[in-house]
């Protein structure tokens, strides 16, 4: 059968999330859901939230049949994933962000150090530290609040999502002054969170990309970090812990998992939006890596 | 008598405005509401923003004694003035930062054409290009959606409401690598704006700061801008309209103004906000240029 996988944000950055899905189970039946009207999560209560989360959960389980739910939202998953898992039946799993990130830091990391950007609210909430001390690692936490808002400029490198490196260092035009300001604000940051690092006998190997609009920054993030650190993107590692999920057969549904993969690999994708849908299919492509098509707007209340 | 003058705005960028009233009306009593519970207004409908902004300018009114209204906000400004109106006696002038900032460009600009600087929602209302058309001038506005964030984040410069370029330019030490991001991300703004004028035959002699966060902005943009341009903080421009309604004793209660000047100049001052109130309280002293002190929380329901 071909499993329907949920994914939910408060806003877009979560297609992220949804890219690295598809590109892993081309199969699967998609329903993304941004809770743009009520955004942003993190300047609001871990009730408030709750509530918001839960809504959300259940319109994509009850009304898109969603077997599996991937909370694509860093906010929501370090505050709301217990009460997000109450508002479903038990037999439709829930996955995070935060866990799989912190999970592929420990896999990562050889001195057991860390380190994490993310959101004001996800720094905050100090998921990831929890996360990745449940798991013998020491994290540090840092916020950069100026991310989100350059990669939703575009001041990003032209494919954001490629990885080929020497390609891109190898262009012959110098970068564009938008992404070397995006280059500067990163190295700011890092500097400070690496002396940070130092001034506490830390000796980290790796950085965790805490927030769901990071990924777009992976190519500048890569240049500038050392040579022996590791990126983790968080995305890319909820999307993997979701696979795994599929081909252990863990939800009603699945089942055949050869099955599914007879099925062509042309993912459905079906978009929604509380509000703001201009934006979401404006920005939206570039998340995804692909269009978006048209976003529909549902009403879930005040 | 003294003036009770009641400010509101969505957030706390308001402060500037404030700031500028306390400059030239230090007699004031003042009564400041940041609705931060239900910011950003820029992404919600007219008839959304009409009732918030409502709520609080009888709040204001009401239950703090307001007999003038500033409505700090260049969203509320352009979308709810005359719901802001309706909803308090008509006693109380309700005056916007938009109406000011035009008349302030139109004493200033020679040639008759104004650029105008502000956030997406300010520039889509396309309020200041219609306050600046019907006084005969030509505004070509630009979303600069990157300079909030660098402002909340602090990267200006050590004394951002100093306007002693002299001073500021003499520094010894380099700006540092935040403030030169900051100076970057200006440059790029204004280099995209003066060519879309450039190529629309537009010859612009005067900017506009069409938000309230970016008089903090002002050394920089003053130092990146050609000596003949002149830059209009529409933060000032709304404090001397106010004031020169109380000067005219244009509100009830404020009768004889040489009374007023007997006051001490020590402004007396309110500050509430609807959530969030340890950002205000973090923040908010830096938009002020003083303590904003205790920040009280009101709910004004959801």
């Amino acid at each position: 059968m071909t499993p329907t996988i949920g994914v939910f944000d408060s806003g877009f950055g979560g297609l992220t999330v949804l890219r690295a899905l598809i590109a892993r189970a081309p199969h699967a039946r998609f329903a993304f859901l941004g809770d743009s009207a009520r955004l942003p999560y993190g300047s609001k209560s871990r009730r408030t939230i709750a509530r918001y989360a839960a809504e959300s959960a259940r319109f994509l389980v009850e009304e898109q049949g969603a077997e599996y739910l991937v909370i694509a939202c860093n906010t929501a998953s370090a505050l709301a994933l217990d009460a997000i898992q109450a508002a479903v039946p038990s037999s439709i799993p829930v996955i995070g962000v935060i866990e799989p990130g912190a999970e592929a830091a420990q896999r990562a990391s050889k001195t057991g150090d860390v380190l994490v950007i993310a959101t004001d609210a996800t720094v905050q909430s100090h998921a990831y530290a929890a996360a990745c001390q449940a798991r013998g690692l020491r994290a540090l936490e840092k916020a950069c609040p100026l991310l989100v808002p350059l990669v939703e400029e575009g001041w990003t490198s032209p494919d954001p999502f490629s990885l080929d490196l020497e390609a891109y260092a190898a262009q012959a035009a110098p970068a564009p002054p938008q992404v070397a300001v995006t280059a500067e604000v990163f190295r700011i940051y890092f500097a400070e969170l690496t002396a940070q690092a130092a001034s506490l006998g830390l000796n980290p190997d790796t950085l965790v990309l805490g927030c769901t609009h990071y990924p777009l920054l992976m190519p500048l993030i890569q240049q500038a970090i050392p040579p022996n650190m590791r990126a983790i993107d968080s995305a890319e590692s909820a999307a993997e812990a979701v696979c795994k999920l599929i081909e252990a057969g863990a939800a009603p549904g699945t089942g055949d998992s050869a099955g599914a993969k007879r099925v062509p690999p042309n993912a459905q994708l079906r978009c929604f939006a509380t509000d703001s849908v201009e934006k979401f299919e404006r920005l939206g492509s570039r998340f995804l890596g692909r269009p978006v098509g048209q976003v529909q707007l549902v009403d879930l209340g005040g």
